[in-house]
């Protein structure tokens, strides 16, 4: 079976797992946690360093806490290696350990055995008393995202071309924890983009019961994405290319903060579909395992 | 390099690590959280059925949390597999459900994609005011342990000699949390016994800077291991056979309560002695792993 049908399936047995992350009311707030497991040779390419490993490890359970408008309580690491190399166990950690401080929290403990491939599960804990939903947005509230979009694009390009280091410093992406917190209770809906803009609208869309309507020309692209790609590959790659790990979000127009993300569009009854100069087309529910 | 070698440079750098799970302060109370990475080959003997593999999973974590004296309040289990076949994925979280239920907690969620060798992670969450810590025990406490040794050495031994079902069902242990939020404000320091009853000892004898003697007649011996080892062997299973899950814990003779736990020696300054009809003898921080 496909992963998707997996978790289809697991979705309908346990409720809470269909968000960004699980959430256990406590005390007079949330707490939420999420794990997400990485795997060598499926989620790095060849020339990624063990610092950057680590980082991205981590970035990505603190990408969900942020998607839930929560602030991080603590990350722990298990960690599956074949080697077990003292100074490359070290550089993930030290990778893993820059990344959580960089999110205003700490590593704070893990697993670690031996094993075939380099295999890492990076569990991250927080608290919020208005978690963001992907279920929530409404007709006529803006859709916004952080940051710039195709980051991981440009970055995979360097690794290509064999701009290591520049390819290293891309694959770091700044995990969204602080725009995240200053939404919690501001945005009405939101996802962190973990596998293409396209398939993250569609999630959002079918969790909330709505459509998109994005424009073209709002989309915010990273700079390193329009110095590598020529100008005909650069919306794919935004559009499917994946990984981003910016936040997607919706708000109405009275509670708009432009410091915290950038409008790109607006939330409609059904359908997901880009206006361009040429026309609205429709976005297929495409993402990243399937981008070219 | 060897596991431990790595375990005890990570300690050096992160010191919360060092305990069975991670504390963190919130509100009035201590949040605590703990992740364990298992794996096919390694862990699980090959006739062992996925609703076992995903009992055994989860249960090590509630495991680690119950040894810190707190309640659960959820687990995520993150799941890499060769196969993803929908019938066995859905068996693995069938035990995973069902233990996190037997121990008053709830699967909330988790990660799932496609792996070469299956590997579960699983992450347990829970709170205490009252964290019992492996270090606070003192000379003149007794020295306890819950529940009987040797389940799991008789659950291999019935897995070697094709009793899968018998081998099965003990190796699905049931985690200590009821006995171990018990014990919380209680006991002066806690380990649960994923090495062996020898190595625990010595890791709590470290932490806590005393040393043990344990009276051999004292210690509570399963039946399963009475029926399949002979009497010459039983002695060794019980100290060196490791992944009882059973708690160890020292408490005062004035706060001691005998229905968490039996005494089985007491805690003296220095050294770690099994008192047999012959004499004391020394016991050596031998494990699970070097155990024949």
């Amino acid at each position: 079976m496909r992963e998707s049908q997996i978790l289809q399936i697991i979705r309908a047995r346990i409720p809470e797992a269909g968000d960004d992350a699980a959430i256990v009311p406590f005390r007079d707030t949330n707490l939420v946690f999420t794990t997400d497991m990485l795997h060598r040779k499926t989620d790095f390419p060849e020339q990624t360093t063990p610092r950057t490993i680590g980082w991205r490890s981590v970035a990505v359970s603190l990408s969900d806490l942020a998607a839930m408008g929560a602030q991080p309580l603590g990350v722990l690491l298990a960690f599956g290696d074949p080697a077990l190399d003292e100074s490359s166990v070290m550089e993930v950690l030290e990778g893993a350990s820059t990344c959580c401080e960089a999110a205003g929290t700490r590593l704070l403990g893990g697993d670690l055995d031996r094993h075939q491939e380099l295999t890492l599960v990076s569990t991250a804990i927080g608290h919020t008393r208005d978690p963001v939903l992907r279920y929530g947005a409404k007709v006529g509230d803006l859709l916004c995202v952080t940051g710039e979009l195709g980051r991981t694009q440009a970055a995979l390009r360097c690794f290509a071309t064999g701009s290591t280091e520049r390819a290293n410093d891309l694959f770091r992406f700044p995990p969204r924890t602080t725009w995240g917190q200053q939404l919690a209770g501001l945005a009405t809906s939101m996802i962190d983009i973990s596998d293409g803009l396209a398939r993250s609208l569609h999630l959002l869309a079918q969790a909330s019961k709505v459509g998109f309507v994005v424009t073209s020309s709002a989309l915010p692209i990273h700079p390193e994405l329009l110095r590598h790609f020529t100008s005909a590959e650069r919306l794919d790659a935004v559009l499917f290319g994946g990984e981003d790990y910016e936040l997607l979000y919706t708000v109405s127009k009275e509670r708009l903060r432009t410091e915290s993300g950038k409008v790109i569009g607006r939330v409609i009854n059904s359908g997901v579909s880009l206006c361009t100069a040429e026309g609205e087309i429709p976005l297929a529910n495409q993402g990243w395992e399937h981008a070219a």
